[in-house]
């Protein structure tokens, strides 16, 4: 295993370290308990969102802490849910009386720790609502889910509600436009290669030479089938099939799409990937009025992709256009 | 080698046939001959600005086509140089009557295809400047290269100087600033593993489990020393001594610092080597005022990162912070 890193139990804390530095115009940092938050937290009468995680999906969460997106931003180790202490502390940290959203992936850990560290925020006075994302189309119940698991989706989720709390909503719409999001997104993903967190050493699965994972999960959990590699297009056409029917999208619609590269994809194979999705979905009469190509929720190196369409309306396309400022997503400001 | 591509001779094709749907608001692109330019150009009275060179460096150059950076990128076949045709009608289709300045990493296909599509936009009364970039410390003479190469420190000549170009300045102070940023910033990487050009389908190169390339081409040209791994602080002294020395950089510098990524290494770890960088750079009393990390001038899916350091004065931080919208870089607009 080669990785620039020191000592692995100090990957979270060092890179949380190099972020503070980085980016000292728009976060502060927490380092007992570690969590990221608004440089300019709390904001009176502004509801606050909080996000969180493993570690090793960067630039989700910490990167998209800033102005018109999240408040706070509570990274676990490297893909372990953080305790209730630092989500608690998050929360406390930025609530500015108008009450916080936990936008919460389903991770059965994540859900737990974040429902304790609300349930103690609650006992504090402080009045928290909690909207769990569960985009991904790949599985039903999976090694660390009961349902289905929360993706690349949730950054539209943070960017969407982000906005809306931003602009002066209440803590009821906000929570209700982050359902909202969470109900028109869906997601799927392929591996290529497996990645190797720093602590274990290994990587947590093999891929033959010649084998790829469709459906894959940000942790590496297994997916919907594996198979022999294939062209791009057609793997693309393998991810966005069970998108498009589940919802399901119809001929008429207006999307974003969002190609998400897993950390260790080449933006050029990203822009290939993202070409044969916008031709399937303009074959289906689907117009892509917005996009978004990069690495935004990764598993640490793993080479692959996601692909993600969210079903957009005007109100989300105006909340999705708003400024926002943060180290990841950054325009209008 | 797995790569999410279709035929290897169509990735760059169908790369900016993709990156056209997904930043249309942004850019407009010449299919015959391959080449991006900002969906608003020509611009009457401002100088042009064009970049170019092999691909698999996204998003560097495409990326950075856009209001206040470059007017036009010219990508060639991957780690290939474009021929002197496109370059021509790139340069054609920016100039707005003020003239055009090419900036150009110093390779020597490069050179000479840049140098030979001004001679012929000059026979076509355009007034054409050139700036060479070679920033990158490591090595003097290397495999494509007489002199030093350009890397990452590029992107900052592409933002400083397409500042300069959008505030109004004419040709001689366009290229005068292009020339202080590329004096001002030197650079230098390392690789932990090779990457594999689509074409090619093997590692240009190769490295064994517990070895890396300190001062690595982006091209996975040979840098200074082969040594095994060590922990990540050691390796970025190893990177920052020869940058400190060679400019030379004092203590009460200001500073910008890019830790830019190879590709296939995780933010995480850039983050981590960025604040190992900046501790280096404060205990020498150099005070980091202007950050940038992430995956900026890739070499495929290479794991590695390269380290830039741009002497920073009133005129250079004042350029470097004014609005730029492009697809890899935008802030203030």
């Amino acid at each position: 295993m080669k990785k620039l890193i020191n000592d692995p139990k100090n990957v979270v804390n060092e890179a949380v370290a190099g972020f503070e530095v980085a980016h000292a115009d728009i976060v502060r940092v927490s380092h007992d308990p570690v969590f990221i938050v608004r440089a300019d937290a709390p904001l009176h009468g502004k509801v606050g969102i909080v996000s969180g995680g493993g570690s090793g999906h960067e630039p989700m969460h910490g990167g998209f802490v800033g102005f018109g997106m999240l408040d706070a931003a509570v990274p676990g180790p490297v893909f372990t849910s953080p305790t209730p202490d630092p989500i608690l502390a998050a929360t406390q940290a930025v609530d500015g009386g108008a009450g916080v959203l936990h936008i919460v992936k389903n991770y059965t850990g994540d859900v737990l720790n974040f429902e304790t560290a609300a349930d103690l925020a609650a006992a504090d006075g402080i009045q928290v609502r909690t909207v769990i994302i569960n985009d991904d189309v790949a599985v039903k119940d999976s090694l660390y889910t009961a349902g289905r698991r929360g993706v690349a989706g949730t950054i539209l989720v943070e960017k969407i509600a982000g906005a809306a709390a931003e602009r002066g909503d209440d803590l009821d719409a906000v929570t209700a436009v982050a359902e909202k999001v969470n109900s028109h997104v869906r997601t799927m993903g392929v591996a290529l290669t497996p990645c190797v967190v720093p602590h274990a050493g290994e990587p947590s699965f093999t891929l033959a030479d010649d084998e790829i994972e469709i459906g894959i999960g940000i942790h590496g959990e297994p997916g919907r089938e594996r198979i022999k590699l294939e062209p791009a297009d057609a793997i693309v056409d393998r991810l966005l099939g069970p998108i498009l029917e589940d919802l399901p999208f119809a001929s008429g619609d207006e999307v974003l799409l969002l190609v998400n590269g897993m950390g260790g994809t080449p933006q050029i194979e990203l822009y290939i990937v993202f070409r044969r999705a916008a031709e399937v979905l303009q074959e289906c009469g689907i117009t892509v009025t917005r996009s978004l190509v990069g690495n935004y929720t990764t598993s640490l190196e793993m080479a692959g992709a996601s692909i993600s369409v969210l079903k957009l309306d005007d109100e989300l396309t105006a909340l999705w256009d708003a400024p926002v400022q943060t180290a990841a997503l950054r325009w209008g400001r």
